[in-house]
């Protein structure tokens, strides 16, 4: 058994609206920033699984993804892993 | 003048309670997921800005940052940047 430390990126399915983005970016210009464009705001989650491999964990954070942590039908979600070492 | 890609990572300072991440981790052993741990969610923000230098887009976005991105009192903020192409 290892243990992983896994980042899930989660973001809007291309043609998903980003409110939240899009409001931010609007007040930018009134701020002085008048230079920053395509501002989109998503969620990152990081959290430490013990699986037998990478595979297996890799697996069941996507599992884990599309049943509770992210919303299939409008995001998307990239996971990204690294073992931890044994302490 | 070029353009850049950043990348924006807002976290919680330590010490700063993660409500949220906090139910889910609770949640998830009731779902089958009893291995997980240390879960925590954070907001990333994606944009891009025009500027005359990394540094000086670093430096831009940094203030951004400061003035309305992020917290400061509770949020740490991570800036990753990268030179996009001309088209």
């Amino acid at each position: 058994m290892a243990r992983f430390a896994v980042r899930v990126d989660i973001s809007h399915l291309p043609g998903v609206a980003d409110p939240q983005g899009a409001t931010v970016e609007r007040a930018l210009p009134a701020l002085g920033y008048a230079n920053v464009s395509e501002l989109k705001i998503s969620k990152s989650i990081r959290l430490v699984v013990d699986a037998d491999s990478p595979d297996a964990a890799r697996a069941q954070v996507a599992e884990m993804c599309e049943r509770i942590l992210a919303n299939p039908v409008i995001e998307a979600y990239e996971i990204s892993l690294s073992e931890l070492a044994v302490s």
